[in-house]
């Protein structure tokens, strides 16, 4: 273009949108794996995003597989689908979450997402289309909330999940933040980052307040079923009577396939509320300007969530038990970690760093940088999720490798540690 | 929630994002599809949407198929992607787009999206996101266009496609729109709507328009190569080194998979300047915070951009053009129809309707509404790609199905026809 480049400079917008893209998982992530020493010859360790998949111990079912190959090879599913999804999909997700749920969902209430990210991509441009609105989010939490948020401008206004009560949503603070715009709030449950499960009073309770409040519940459980303590799993839409929920979920993480890019976004609203208000005809309209997912692959949710058997789910489940007992264990022995609760759910814990035992760290992405580069070990910062000072350390990896990272973890801590 | 229901009114948005969504192809014929008569016995016969793949005559091919499969069952791609695309993707896609290109395109000026939609909802994206830019758009054009910059509040200025120069694009009326706030012009080439194709010469004067204005060029190629008349495809970015260029494409259409949702997005910029500008970062930036393609048809792509047979395509073409050819006679014989141009390229032609021929249709949309109604046929009413009172036919149907809604034309035409 010649000198004028009248439309040309970017750069500014740039900064706006590099500030959203950094707060992504995988935008910190990046920056930690630039600090990978190339010249290392131990295989880096990645303790630091919900993906165990390449591990033969976390292989999905072949089931799953054969049910990809099956729609494939029919040719009925080259075609577009429709925007919310097709039928026979939607039909299927809506049966499965029912199982668990006092009223039946229609396959109305489904829309069919690429992952949970777009269905959290859906959500918050749908809320932030309302001038003026905000969103509660949960502290820490997950980033794709925050990122999605700034890019859309929509404000955002933190409650916080309480350590010392098991990670509970802190109520009080959730009643003083809302306001007249205040339209949502997200409870991301089994949790992530904490590795906490819910319980069913407390979940009601949460039910109740956003009643209260006139809000609706945005239930994030895309590691739906994945809880190994004492605690069962309990839908959020378990009280959609209560307050209108909508629930977001997807196959990648109960059925470790991430990379398939299956996901959903549920109206749970008996009393028709969303209905009304007209939000169910923002998310449509939003959808039918949106991507899709790959119609074959829709074709064989059914086959997927319906034949798949509990030995698959519970030898995952137990794998997770294991890794989480050996991550929460290994915690244990270092001085500058403290972890206040063992992981019960999903894939990942958080632990608190005390910098004060530390020489030379001066905070948890400082940690992070000199981990990656010193011992080839990928683990997240806290700052990413929300809690500066602690990491969040995923388990889901095979058992001998994350045993591995933990104990050069251990040795950098050591090395790192302040003398006595 | 309680009667307040403060964050609960979205009629008002509802409305703006319904007027968005409205504006696409699925938008427009959902209303057309609400007008078939349940009580017909012939089948419908779909003329209004790019979407052969459920023809036999139009079955992709096996080798593409056995790619996917192959990904799958090796379960090297059930992993999360990267943002951008994984590598070998974007080497296969740079190979595939430089063989017909002066200068080799890197991998790393390659971004694989969720099909072509993705790549218009991130160039929209990153464009909006500068206050007061504007983008030129052709009229005939892609509604998607206009319904993703209507949702990001972008401004949106028409120049003309002109129909007696075999709808070329209106230089005059691109100098004339673009001022210092316009950042990019749309081309989209082979045409859709109109199934024309550019020369290399106009190709050319589009590029050199462009540098003189300062903006740059989106060329949508997601019918590359879908040509069957005397003019070659010439890619846009063939002139890359006069003005940067934004191609985006699909596997979509010329292998016939639009289910698949296999896309992407190119930057051909041989002097950097989009780099220098800071859009690069800016696409870099909204793709992390985006839904990505499924791991595993990313590892399809190589196989299938590799190891295509010429067999398959030439297939293709012939029988697109044989179809073209139907549609473009059948269409001579309608009194109140007039086809500029017979159609070289894409899967659809542009009609225009002589309403004063007809006795009871008050305009395009009427005409559509009519028409599924009475004779099971849908076609796109021209207001739906920005040329009112036309008609967008679809010949990429298999030949019998549409010499038969062709036919259901012709009578529905002259059931209406006035009385001369």
């Amino acid at each position: 273009m010649e000198k004028g480049r009248k439309g040309g400079d970017y750069r500014e917008t740039a900064e706006q949108l590099n500030a959203a893209a950094a707060m992504t998982v995988r935008g910190v992530v990046e920056a930690l794996m630039k600090k990978l020493d190339k010249e290392e010859s131990r295989c880096m360790i990645h303790l630091g995003q919900g993906d165990p998949s390449t591990f033969p111990c976390f292989r999905t079912t072949p089931l799953a597989e054969d049910a990809m190959v099956d729609a494939l090879r029919s040719a009925k599913f080259n075609c577009y689908s429709s925007s919310v999804g097709i039928l026979p999909a939607r039909r299927a997700i809506a049966e499965y979450l029912s199982s668990d749920l006092p009223e039946e969902l229609s396959p109305d209430d489904v829309y069919v997402t690429v992952g949970c990210t777009q269905a959290i991509e859906i959500i918050i441009s749908v809320i932030a289309a309302r001038p003026g609105a905000n969103i509660l989010l949960p502290k820490p939490g997950y980033p794709m909330y925050e990122a999605r948020a700034a890019f859309s401008k929509l404000e955002v206004r933190h409650f916080d999940l309480l350590p010392e009560k098991g990670w509970e949503v802190d109520i009080d603070a959730i009643e003083a933040l809302a306001d007249e715009n205040t339209v949502a709030m997200v409870i991301v449950s089994p949790g992530n980052p904490c590795g906490n499960v819910f319980m069913h009073q407390h979940l009601k309770k949460v039910a109740e307040t956003a009643r209260k409040l006139g809000i609706f519940v945005i239930a994030d459980e895309v590691y739906d079923h994945l809880v190994f303590g004492k605690k069962p799993f309990v839908p959020m839409a378990k009280f959609g009577s209560i307050v209108p929920v909508i629930t977001m979920g997807s196959i990648s993480k109960r059925w470790i396939v991430p990379g398939w890019r299956i996901g959903w976004m549920v109206t749970c609203d008996p009393n028709g509320i969303l209905k009304n208000s007209g939000i169910v005809d923002s998310i449509k309209s939003y959808i039918n300007i949106s991507s899709d997912v790959a119609t074959f692959t829709q074709g064989a949710i059914p086959q997927i969530l319906e034949k798949t058997n509990e030995d698959f789910f519970s030898n995952i489940i137990n794998t997770l038990k294991r890794t989480a007992e050996i991550c929460y264990s290994k915690i244990k022995e270092i001085p500058c970690m403290d972890c206040p609760q063992k992981p019960e759910g999903s894939m990942s814990a958080m632990v608190k760093l005390n910098l004060s035992l530390l020489k030379d760290i001066s905070d948890d992405m400082d940690f992070c940088l000199k981990l990656a580069e010193e011992e080839s070990v990928i683990v997240l910062p806290g700052f990413a999720v929300g809690l500066k000072n602690w990491l969040r350390i995923t388990f889901a990896v095979e058992p001998a490798s994350l045993g591995e990272g933990l104990n050069r973890i251990i040795d950098f801590c050591k090395r790192h540690a302040k003398q006595q």
